[in-house]
């Protein structure tokens, strides 16, 4: 039998009872040593790396020495056990090497660029550009690889639990709301645009209707804004999927151990909250997080001392109270004995935050100090004590303004002592809900009642809730899935009934016909039996983000855009031919350049 | 413990054994019946159909009897046996009903456009535009889960291998072959544009030289070219695939059990062709198929009898093989006694087909017939008799022409009679490879090589063939996969070097230059060390269609554009603000209108 032409075995598989076989391996040059009259060579491939070496006197010498890094080789010899002393125990081949004895170069390669061996940084544009030696780098691979691990498991979860994965158009029509679209001039309908999908929400409302009952999609979806850290310009995948005929609870019970089941299998041994996660209804999270996303491995938990300041002694946020600001009291453990200039510090960085100072008790063992606790009587301190569970050997942090800047400013603060003091929790994953969204919301420089986040959920109470009960009061079933404060998906029970719908953008000052024309489709589509019905769309990219522990999303993607949406290894946006505009029936209507002087 | 808001049952899953228990249900009104004092309901789901029953005299009747076919309700009752002469053993479910007692209405239909029961066709542009009613329907909705479930098996099958799925770019630079891009104007590059991939070729490519080994990716792909029966405008779905370090055999091994599998696993019974399947080399398919697609049901095989007629006594065809052209014999098996109308009438095809007439032999039992068998001398005729494999009662026709429209045409009678005379073998999917395309052709008008088919594979003999072999005698390691005279897809072992490449490229007539400015970067990229590699692309869209029997692509897609490349349920594509036109730096240029008169 002949040897096959590249390989018997990978460079990750020869182990010691393979020694005295003969193999036959291909890879790219790693790494060269000269050892005197030895020639070691690491070859790498997907799987691994095997060490070949070869005596200078060998006859194929000559070919192996002219290899440079990264070339790519095919090598032929036998497999010998490596001496006790130079066994290599973090490398799977370390018991053995190859001895090289015939040599064929499949790919001269020329003087790299960028190193793929060692640990050397580039800057992002010189990566992106050679993105194909990049991603031959240890840890970009493996990063691509737990990628891919981590969409085939949710694929198979879904699977598992009886979803359906469908895949909607890519090209399709502009989506009334929401982000900018990418359009595409279509060419058969002069003047007219296909768009990219933000989403498939449309899509998978209509295939509830259409009938199909649990869907799922890997759905790539675009938005044409402009990337940052955590956002890629162009396009993101995410795990979309909806259900008919199910309450809020069944979402999260659908979900729940999915997420934990991914995050359990390649968190490497980081713990995981347990399924169900906890669900938090908004106002409390508002309040006691500063946030509609906490991060609940910050144990810090804000209050209301709103009370024991009212008609106090401190008549900064007595007089602030008095005109409607409430105060949110930020404990911080154990910091009553920090120096004067860690409190300074604060100071100074909220003010560069944007508030007038940082205001704060400290409870020291013989009794509260600082400036406020000077003005407070002791009841009212010890209210504050109470309300904040603070101990003594604690501080609080005190935010006063009105009700939402002061819930977020609390959150600010919340998670800037949370790392100051190093309390947050390691090692973890901390999930949980942020239910009851509130459905509408007062605009205060309009007066007028807008929609607070999502006008196609459906409110809570339904068409009674519309006509019987005071908008702002109303909650909409629609929940945000977090993970250590990173908003994984918004998502939502439907508002799946045309009469509803347009009673609920009447309240919103919406009449019915600007309802039809901008949501005709959908509306149309419910007018036909439509089930109740609700879903949501956990960001793939995300989720391998928080498991790749990676703070770039361009980390986790194989070939992304820069932050100036370029692709610069295959160079696109690029310029085309006249002849494509022509058939497009579309001609440039550029910029100006900008004047000199 | 309380109900289930929606359902405690699917509508395709209670059974005998469920008789005297509460149920309740939620679907689609599918069918009412009324029987006297008696109104059946068939509520339908995803999951199937249970019929409900409800007493004329029951508070809830009025509800019930308002609610329109395709209506979604609620209905809670009693699980009942059905006595044995109205059991339905056609439905799972046939053995119960259930007693309605509660009925709540989800969602109303309006009166139909097009009626989800039942089995009345409609145009389907009104089918597309309520896609949402059609999916509905029995058999669409049938074909959708196969898709699906292909799909999903498809996948498993290539993990199961060891291959990798990766996500590859949608926004991408526009491609310097092939068809016609989809273009994206880019709103931040002014006069620039992305390009919607026509397949992922150059990405998969790359991903080889970036050292990830086995890739697959069920790959949406995007061309701008008119639809038709098997091509959807706008997008397809490919199971692309591509791996490093094989061997054309390699590429052919991993592909077939998966293909095989999947036709074995969704066929409902039909016979696959068992993997290794036949490899068939690109001149002899051209020969005894008459094309590079051979449908292998059809058992008639053309053989060639140029030389029985070279200097024969038929001289319409001698003259023609003197100046070059050839003679290709097409059996008819059994057809010799055929009527003389058959024979006229297959002759008026041909003449339709362009040919000027369809010459033939009758082989009766007492000789052979015909106006060409008058003008040929015995053992010429049995020549082709024996060429052409022929029996006693067989019938043979001729197409006299140059090489390659002589089996292409060759090629059409033999499907033409295959099909007339009903030969193709029933329930059965015949795979084969088409393989050794040639590199290189005789553009007949120019006189020059051109590359045959595609440019980028490697030719047979590398290097070496290209330096010292006549470029028309070279084959490429490129290669189809057929299946009942479908092409599923292309493929090819590539040229991995950059300086092979350049040779190629410079017989068929390109310089180097215009190599590296129209393919610099993939070019580039093989000069820093590139492996051998090869794959293919089967076309999912086709797997499906063959699977479920439907000639037109439209069947296997959820939301297909139509014939003009409109979304005609969502409005694609439309006009968008002028906002938008400004922001991507483009404005109209019209076709002027068309002057009347």
């Amino acid at each position: 039998m002949t040897m096959h032409q590249y390989r018997t075995h990978t460079c990750g598989q020869l182990r010691a009872s393979d020694a005295g076989t003969i193999a036959r391996l291909s890879g790219w040059v790693h790494r060269k040593r000269d050892h005197g009259n030895l020639l070691f060579v690491d070859l790498r491939d997907h799987y691994g790396l095997t060490q070949c070496v070869l005596d200078i006197s060998s006859a194929v010498f000559a070919t192996l020495e002219k290899a440079r890094p990264e070339s790519v080789i095919t090598v032929t010899g036998k497999v010998v056990s490596r001496t006790s002393d130079t066994i290599n125990p973090r490398l799977p081949t370390g018991e053995i090497e190859l001895q090289v004895a015939e040599i064929e170069i499949q790919s001269i390669a020329d003087v790299l660029p960028i190193q793929v061996a060692g640990d050397q940084e580039y800057p992002e544009d010189m990566r992106l550009k050679y993105r194909f030696l990049d991603l031959r780098r240890e840890d970009v691979h493996a990063n691509m690889m737990l990628r891919s691990e981590v969409i085939a498991y949710l694929r198979k979860a879904m699977l598992d639990q009886g979803f359906t994965e469908f895949q909607t158009p890519i090209l399709t029509a502009s989506s009334p709301e929401g982000a900018r679209d990418y359009l595409v001039p279509a060419r058969l309908h002069p003047g007219k645009f296909y768009a990219l999908p933000q989403a498939p929400q449309q899509f998978k409302q209509l295939l509830m209707v259409a009938g199909f009952d649990k869907y799922f999609q890997i759905a790539p979806c675009f938005r044409d804004e402009a990337g940052r850290a955590d956002r890629s310009p162009g396009e993101f995948y995410q795990l979309d999927f909806e259900m008919s005929y199910v309450t809020q609870d069944d979402v999260f019970a659908a979900i729940e151990p999915v997420l934990e089941g991914v995050f359990k299998q390649f968190g490497k041994g980081r713990k995981v909250t347990p399924a169900p996660f906890p669900r938090i209804p908004y106002a409390e999270s508002m309040l006691k997080y500063g946030s509609d996303k906490p991060d609940l491995r910050n144990p810090i938990e804000i209050a209301d001392v709103t009370e024991p300041f009212r008609g106090s002694g401190f008549g900064l946020f007595a007089k602030l109270v008095d005109k409607g600001a409430v105060v949110r009291a930020i404990p911080a453990p154990g910091a009553a004995n920090q120096p004067r200039s860690w409190f300074d510090k604060l100071n100074e960085w909220a003010r560069e935050n944007g508030a007038g100072g940082l205001g704060y008790i400290q409870f020291a063992a013989d009794g509260a100090k600082g400036p406020i606790a000077k003005n407070l009587e002791p009841e009212r301190i010890n209210a504050i004590k109470q309300a904040a569970k603070l101990n003594d050997g604690d501080a609080v942090f005190f935010a006063c303004d009105k009700e939402l800047p002061a819930a977020k400013f609390a959150g600010l603060v919340r998670t800037k002592i949370g790392n100051d003091l190093d309390l947050l929790e390691k090692d973890v994953f901390k999930f949980c809900w942020t239910v009851d969204f509130p459905m509408y919301e007062l605009n205060e420089e309009t007066g007028q009642i807008d929609f607070s986040h999502n006008p196609f959920s459906m409110p809570q109470g339904g068409m009674d809730a519309l006509e019987n009960q005071d908008p702002l009061t109303i909650n909409a079933y629609q929940y945000d899935i977090v993970c250590n404060g990173v908003e994984l998906s918004s998502g939502a029970i439907r508002n799946h009934r045309a009469d509803i719908m347009i009673k609920a953008f009447g309240i919103a000052g919406y009449g019915p016909e600007v309802v039809e024309e901008k949501f005709g489709g959908m509306l149309n589509a419910f007018r036909y039996g439509a089930p109740p019905h609700g879903g949501s769309a956990p960001g793939v990219d995300r989720i391998v983000m928080l498991l790749a522990d990676q703070p770039n999303i361009r980390e986790v993607i194989l070939f992304p855009m820069n932050q100036q949406a370029q692709d610069l290894l295959m160079g696109a946006p690029a310029e085309v031919d006249a002849m494509r505009w022509k058939e497009l029936h579309i001609k440039p209507d550029l910029p100006k350049p900008k004047k000199e002087g």
